[in-house]
Formats: C-alpha cells, sequence, structure tokens
C-alpha cells in the first residue's frame, strides 16, 4: 500500500543558464528568463510504501511530516531556488531539475521502513512533474 | 447578473519597506522579507456586472479577455512586483496593495458596458483579497 | 444564516440568434455558434438564507434537493438547451439566459420557508454567473 | 479590502435532539441520526475586513492564523462536535449551529484592528454555510 | 484503458488498538486517538482496467456505480468505522486498512468483465492511500 | 522523469451505435443517448517522459503546448464529437474511444525527443480514463 502526503511552498526563481548568451537564454527559456525572476505556489506531494506495521499504519504520519518539513519545506519555503538552495548550486532551476533536488533531500539518510517511493512536484495548476524512486 | 473570471499569473515579490531598518522588516513581514524573495501563483478573478445585451450576454467574452490579458496579465505575468511593476511603485508589494494595482490597471479606460464590480486575488490556496469597485 | 448547495449537469448548446444572419452570428458568438454545438459540465450552486428552525436547520437538506432535483437538473442534465429546454424557447442560450431561467424553474412554487437567496452557474472552470434574488 | 484566510479541521458529531423521539429524531435528521455518529473533514473561511495599515496589510498573518488555531481549531479538531465542545453544549451539532459558535469563539475578545467580516464553514464538498457577521 | 471514478462517503472513526493500553495508544496516535473520535469526508476513487466492448465501453457506468454504492457506499456513509462496520471488525481503523476492507468488499463476488485495477482512498485533502489490485 | 500537463476543451456528443436499434441504444446507454446530446468540459493531461536535456528540461513547454493545441484541442474544442472529428468516424463516442483517438492524434508525427508516456481524459468531474502508451 502506497501513501501519499501533499506539501506546499511558496518560491521566486529565473531560468538562466550560465553556458548560454543572454540572447541564447532568451530565446530558449522565454518569460521564465525575465531579468528579476518570477515564482509558484509549489505543490509537492511524496509518495512511500511498504507493508503494514504493527500499529495498522506503513509510516507515522508526524514522523513523515517532520522529515518532510526539516529537508525539504524549511530549505525552500519563501526563498529563492537560485539564490537560497545549495542542493540547486550551479544548476538551471527547472523543475525538473528541482524534482531531482527534492528527491536527493528526502532520500539522504531517510529513516523511515517504508520506502520512497516517489515524488510530484506541481506548479501552475497546469504542470506537473514525477519522479518515481527506484 | 454578475459574470465572474478567471486569470492566472506567475510573480517573485519580497515585502520590504523603505521607512524601516532591517530589523523592523524582518520582524513585521517574517518570511516575506527573506532577501531574495519567493513567489506565488496567483488567481485574478474579475467581476463585471450589467443587464444583458442584445446578445443574450453581459459582456463580449473576448472582449473582456483582451482587456484583462493587455492591462494586467501582460504586465504581471512571470514578472517580479518588486522590481517590474510601475503602478506598485514605492509600495510594499503586500497582496493588499497588488489588489488595489489590478483593480486600477483594469479601471482605467474601462470599455465596457457592463461596470466592474470586483477584483479578488488568491495565493498559496488559502489567502483570498477582496475588492468591491464602488 | 446562509446555506448554498451544490448540484452538477452535462448539456449541449449552440449560441445562435433567430435576428441574425448566419455571418453576424458567427461574428458575434465566434467558436459558441459551431453549427453542431459544443457542451459543458456545468455547476449549479443555490442559495438558500434564513433563521434555523426547531431542528437547528434552515431547510431540510432531503427536501432541497428534491426540489432542485425535480425543477432543474431533471430538465436540464444530458440535454440540449437548445431543442430540450422549455424555459428557454425563443432565446439564445447564454450562461446569462440559462441563469435567469434556472432561477426561474427553482422559484416557481418555491415551498420552503426559507427564502431563495441566489443561483451561480459554472461553467469550463472558468466562467461564473451569478444571480441575487431579490 | 477583505482577506479571507482558509482552516481545516477533521471531526464527528451525530445530529440528535434531546426534545425528539428516536422516531422523530430518524425522520429529521436521516442518516445524520445514525447512533454512532459519523464525521467531516470540514473548512472553514474566516474573512476581515478593514483599510490597510502602515505595513500594507489589513492584518497581521501570523496574529490571525494564531488567533484561529487557538480559539477554533485546537478545540474542534479531531474532536467529537457532542462531546467534546462546551459552545455547543445542549445544542443540535448541525453546520448552521456550529457556524454560530466559530463566530462567536472567533469574536469573543477579538484582538484585531480589522473587524470580523464573515464565517463560511463547508463540509462534504457540496454543502457551504455562510454567516455574515455585522 | 483505465477508468477511474469517483465516490464519496462521511464517516466518523478513533484510533484505538485493543492490545496496547491508554498511554500507548495515545503516544502512539496522537490526536487520532481521542477518546470520542473525529471524522472525515472520504473519497474513493474505484479503478477498473480492460479493453473496449461492443459498446465502446470497458464497463457498464451505471452497473459499476450500482456495484460501488451497495457493496461500499452503504456500507460506510453515515457510519462510525469502529463501530458500524463488520469488515474492520477487531481492526484499527487506520486508511491503509480501511482500503483494504474497502477492496476486498468490492473484490468480492466482482461481476463485470474489466477487472478492479485498484483503490485510492483520499482523507483530509492532503492524505491518499493507493491500493494496486493484483 | 515525468511531465504532466493540462489542456481543456469543451464539446457535445450523444452516444449511439449504428448496429443498434433504438430501443436497444436507448437500454445500452441511457441518458447518454438522448436524442439531442449532451456535452462535457473534457480535461486533457498528457505525459511526457524522457531524460533532462541541455536546458535541464524534458520537453521544450511552448513546443509541447503547440503540438496539442494543434493536433488537438484546435479539432475538438467548440466541436461536436459525432459531426466533427474525422477521428472519431463510424465509431461510438464513448471517452474510451476518444481517449484513443486523442493519442493518435498526438503520437501521429510525435517530433518531441521525450516520449509520449500517456493519456488521461476527465469528464463530469467524476470519471477520468487513462491510457498508457507503449
Amino acid at each position: 500500500v502506497k501513501l501519499t502526503t501533499r506539501y506546499r511552498f511558496a518560491a521566486s526563481h529565473r531560468l538562466v543558464s550560465g553556458a548560454l548568451s543572454p540572447a541564447e537564454n532568451a530565446r530558449l527559456y522565454g518569460k521564465c528568463n525575465y531579468p528579476y525572476g518570477h515564482g509558484h505556489d509549489y505543490i509537492v506531494d511524496v509518495t512511500v510504501e511498504g507493508p503494514r506495521d504493527g500499529s495498522g499504519q506503513i509510516v507515522n504520519r508526524e514522523a513523515l511530516n517532520r522529515w518532510v518539513e526539516e529537508r525539504v519545506i524549511a530549505k525552500l519555503d519563501h526563498r529563492n531556488l537560485n539564490s537560497d538552495v545549495a542542493e540547486l548550486g550551479g544548476k538551471v532551476t527547472t523543475t525538473e531539475n528541482l524534482a531531482f533536488a527534492i528527491e536527493k533531500m528526502l532520500a539522504t539518510g531517510w529513516p523511515h521502513a517504508a520506502r520512497l517511493a516517489g515524488v510530484k512536484i506541481s506548479e501552475t495548476a497546469r504542470n506537473t512533474f514525477e519522479l518515481e524512486t527506484k
């Protein structure tokens, strides 16, 4: 059985690659390359999977929430993804790269018996990025 | 009869008042004062009110959409509210101030027979700001 | 205190005025005038208002639901608004006209102590039409 | 300008009036009178209204959230409305009565400059109860 | 091709294990162990999978709805999961255990040509439990 | 990593099979066979899958949106699925058949490096049809 729990954070970012000229960045990233950046209310869906333990649960809800809050939300909420997030250093802050960064934040030192099964990041009520964890 | 139509834009901002010290700004605005800013997927609900015209409508949908896109969304989408928006110049970019700015953008030169009845701005799936137009 | 209850129906329609030429209809109603029509999943929010009765309620839920189902949903669900709905006969099937027709269906013979306070019709997850009942 | 902020709590309840016989209760309240009760994920929308203060806000978000959490959510979340809530003592736990109880919890000692403008309670993704505060 | 159809029910419950002391139950289940219980508006998403039959459908909608209403919703709606549901007898009423109970209610005597592919249960607009049927 | 992007269109249709008598059609399709048809606000979720390219994205958003708009939305939006859509010619316009038609519209000449991973069609806020692309 899988449990998916939803978290939210608000952040700003700008898509810009250091390997490209300003004109190339503008062409490649369009509005997402505007000089002063923009932002989103991101939704993070964390999925864990495992058998039911003696409590009839696959994971302790409070322990899972604490883990996600400390490892992910505390680092990203009300932050600028280009300037404030070590795990994205040197990376273009696309939601694809953000998904990988969040998965790594979650997986590093993962203390729960249930395994981390996947991460889903949504922005703009339209785009959702999904990462299945092997 | 009233018609409310929904629009969306993504923007970044930072709450900071030039009249206050850094410590006062941090105390007053909390996370919203973090130095590099954050952002939201804003929702704008525009309400117009009037009698039905000969077409059985209170306003032409395309004409209304064009007006909101040109006057509001084109100025705010993928922009930084502190740096990019003339109408917010010198103002703290709270959603309250943003609501008044958007209402003014809409009302200036309003070309529709139906009157502008109100504007509602939502952010973070939790907070909604509503302005009734007199 | 006000109670708003949500209902849904699916219907097809086409915007076309008998008083206009095909070219004028096409110009006025755009995509909504395509010859074979289109459709929506309409949402109807019915609001009643009144004091609490002896049961601690302003209206009996089952009685209200039965009223709306019989008077509105049974006539509109899976129907074509141009061909199947007597109350819209001779009218362009704009959502404005539909809102007035639904309000009349509800108000005619209204049997509840709580008064009908308003009707809201939504379509396309974007447009909402609101009628306050005097 | 008005600000509406959304809160949530989960509670159980049973509709039963001490003034009625079991048969009358069953007829009046239907499924809501089943002997062991049922429950909902309630949504509470709190609306405050006022002018913008020096910070560009109508109310301090953290102070408002603290107020609602302490006065309302802490008393209702994961509770049984019939057994656990002093403010509902002797009342049938209809959502109408709950709305008045929540408004009183909020209004008693209200410490904000912005006035409490209204409370909206939703349950079952279908029914919403709205109380305008005078 | 897979079809997922959504159903809803409202129920109360309390997390408590007969194998544990009151203090252990309180520590393990937190707010969910409060003595008088709480409740949720549960969402059930039922997924069936199969080839299209002669009607161009993978399952008859009315037959599927009748099955889920009779086998699941009629047993759970407006009920207390601890007292009213035989299939949960002796089990802690976690949503994990509920998901397995619902899957068994659905699968027992399954009369449709399309196979039952999975069940998803959501509560509190935040947690979703998913069971893939083998 | 997978990206799912959401699109919408409004269309009318009627379920009717040329191989069946009127009475058989009525029995098989119920309300969906009413003579003048009905309609929906359809939601289309398109999923693509692939590795991140040099831009840190799996697909160019604008290119994907253009593809879906041209190949799918332009053909279906504000149209009648029985009369206007060549890809459904001779087919009963069930959402199952629509899902296969949309997948074929998308896949034919697919120009993106990321592969088309699946299509999901929703109607009536209740039913979702999912097609995994091999």
